[in-house]
């Protein structure tokens, strides 16, 4: 499987690993049965709870994770590698195995995410391409989760990508999808993954021609009335009389994109009801993040437009999510600073329901325990396998499923979980090394 | 020019350029002579410059933007747009001008750093692209920049991969380059870029094997001992016992990522010299932002490794650009709503300097009054030709011709203008408009 529109990925790795895959190599060490764990050590700063996502483009990119040969000339000749690792490089495959949280699942501190199990080697080329892709889309999918609670139901628009790297664009409308937004302005987004495309018009359009009536007019020909007419460039109530002259009282919706939107939405939707329009929509845009989404629930708006503070992860640009060694040759490794949450061994995870089906504990176990840990009704198995010996498995849920997944898991978390305000994580996570 | 290692750039566009164009094409406004500008209406709260980056990036897609028969289809299947603009977009090709300031060049509040002419078509369908670009590229040079100052010509490693997004971490390698870091960690950047890279070990190294004396033998074995150790797995001042027993004084360096740099920099100095390993140099990382490396100024710190604040702007992951049209068939064009400062009609920029280099100010002219402006003696024209025809200019500057520019430009800015703290932009810039 070739990756859609973006590069070779096994350069996007860091110099340190293949130099630590020179050594290992050299000294037999490389061989060794080795897991490794992506986790958080906390979630970013008063956020209740992290959302798993990226999965599904990490093994995209692992399918087709081998190196060209003008990478491994790159290598050698810049002294990176010596001749052995070149050559093991031009033969690398991932065999491994790799479990993980399903894309669209919440974690927490702790939480074991993803599991690599392989040869040191395979394992460590992996760390930079899984921990860029996780940390970009997990932070984006965790900040677009609490604009659609804020959001209550209505629908949103993801809009940033102008407002981020051309490829980071694409993965942030994909994690937004995924966190619940209705469509993006991002075609590539559209193209790779089927995420519906939205867009109205910028005031480049109006400033174009003539008047705004012409350019209204210009829109409507070439849209029909389904369209959303951008009615601040100039007046705004006298866009919205221009817009409703043009276009007539089944035009879809009107944008206001600056301005105090509480206010304009409410007077925008009393001059439409006055002039006959009252199923024209109204949608909003400019600068929205989770708060100002909230801020709006009260007011006469139809639809969303979320950029900056999407592909910006609202604050949090980034997941802090880590690579580690945890098992070597099956014995459990530790750095001796981590701090006392973090034990070595491969780990197990339930998320623990009340009968009601609200998430009350995170459990984590290692090594024995994890063998001799008796699940409780309501207990949740959090990892499955996703890859099989360098293989994707077979029916690997989708975008769609992953999407109703995270709407499903967030109704199971405490309802404090969900306020926007900065507090504890949802649900505590318990760690249990083996006895 | 095919672009190295990432995708067609062509979809990486917001979904209303194209109706804008198809409704354009429909009226006949879209051949209508059109100029674009780029500019920020404000610097990141309390940054005093920023600085202009992502150019070359963006002149090599600007080669590569044309549509995909692929892609066309998948537009007008999807009814993003009608036969007759899937035409249009199928034989696209940019055969306008750019202008713009030379990239490593500083920017403030209102300079137009580009400049984009052409019809209104070719110019709108480029909108995107150019500012996810320069949004990210130029955030993460200005917050380099500032790592930089704060390093006092120490040098700087940029190892933040994993915490971008995986092609953001090339362009953000690139534009940490730029900005005077010395090598990075991510190896495609050194691939396409021919940026210098570089490597320490990570802690699962010195875990996979039995002891820490192993597995630095191993990297000594394999690399030689112009070679770095990480000497805090376990415990720092043990660790760089270990590493000079095993390497000698003639090792390169010793690699300290966690505890407080500052007590163990001066602890890790004093024991380096008592075990006469005097020129053993220490290199320390771990979340070190501008503010933690000016702390370090003082203590016998050798490299310092950057990694998340590079890669996420330093709490300003983008730059706030906008790009707007000024300009239609020869008439200023502005929208109502815009703050004052903002005004239509292609721009002029110099910056004004006294006769120490000092600049003072940045004149932005438009209009008759660019044509009529009397430069002084000091005085620099900001804007040079980068685009002619559709074609790159000859000669334009490359990476390390960019890099110089912008250390010599920093020199230029009053004193107050490097200060880490909040402040005023250091050069105001006027906007005079047609008189």
């Amino acid at each position: 499987m070739q990756k859609t529109g973006a590069g070779a990925p096994a350069l996007l790795t860091d110099h340190y690993e293949l130099t630590m895959i020179s050594a290992a190599l050299r000294d037999g060490t490389a061989h060794r049965s080795s897991v490794f764990e992506v986790f958080a050590r906390r979630l970013p700063q008063g956020r209740r709870y992290g959302v798993v996502a990226g999965t599904g483009r990490l093994l995209e990119q692992l399918a087709a994770f081998t190196f060209h040969p003008d990478e491994v000339d790159f290598l050698r000749r810049t002294g990176v590698v010596d001749d052995a690792t070149a050559e093991w490089l031009a033969g690398f495959r991932f065999s491994g195995d790799v479990d993980g949280y399903a894309e669209g699942e919440l974690f927490f501190p702790n939480s074991p995410i993803l599991t690599v199990s392989g040869t040191f080697a395979e394992c460590v080329i992996l760390e930079t391409l899984i921990l860029s892709v996780l940390n970009h889309d997990c932070a984006i999918a965790a900040a677009a989760a609490r604009m659609v609670t804020a959001a209550r139901g209505r629908p949103l628009i993801e809009m940033g990508s102008r407002r981020a790297h051309e490829e980071a664009a694409v993965a942030s409308a994909r994690a937004a999808y995924l966190a619940g937004f209705g469509s993006t302005s991002n075609l590539a987004a559209g193209l790779r993954y089927g995420i519906p495309t939205a867009g109205t018009a910028a005031h480049a359009f109006t400033l174009l021609h003539d008047d705004e009536k012409a350019a209204f007019a210009s829109q409507v020909a070439a849209l029909g009335e389904q369209t959303t007419l951008l009615v601040d460039t100039y007046d705004i109530s006298q866009g919205i009389r221009n817009a409703i002259a043009v276009a007539g009282p089944g035009l879809r919706a009107v944008r206001i994109d600056s301005g105090d939107l509480s206010v304009l939405a409410a007077q925008s939707r009393a001059l439409l009801d006055e002039l006959g329009a009252p199923d024209v929509k109204i949608v909003v845009s400019g600068d929205l993040d989770e708060y100002a989404i909230a801020a709006l629930a009260a007011e006469p708006v139809d639809v969303y437009g979320a950029g900056t503070a999407v592909v910006t992860g609202s604050g949090a640009p980034t997941a802090g999510l880590v690579y580690k060694l945890v098992e070597v040759d099956g014995r459990p490794v530790v750095k001796r600073s981590e701090n006392k949450a973090t034990v070595g061994g491969r780990k197990t995870a339930y998320r623990r329901h009340k009968p009601t089906g609200t998430a009350v504990e995170e459990i984590v176990l290692t090594g024995a325990s994890a063998v001799t840990a008796d699940p409780q009704p309501g207990d949740r198995l959090l990892q499955r396998p996703l890859v099989r010996g360098g293989e994707p498995v077979a029916d690997l849920p989708g975008l769609e499923q992953s999407r109703t997944h995270l709407r499903d898991c967030l109704i199971t978390i405490p309802w404090e979980g969900l306020k926007l305000s900065a507090g504890d994580p949802a649900v505590p996570v318990t760690v249990t090394a083996a006895t």
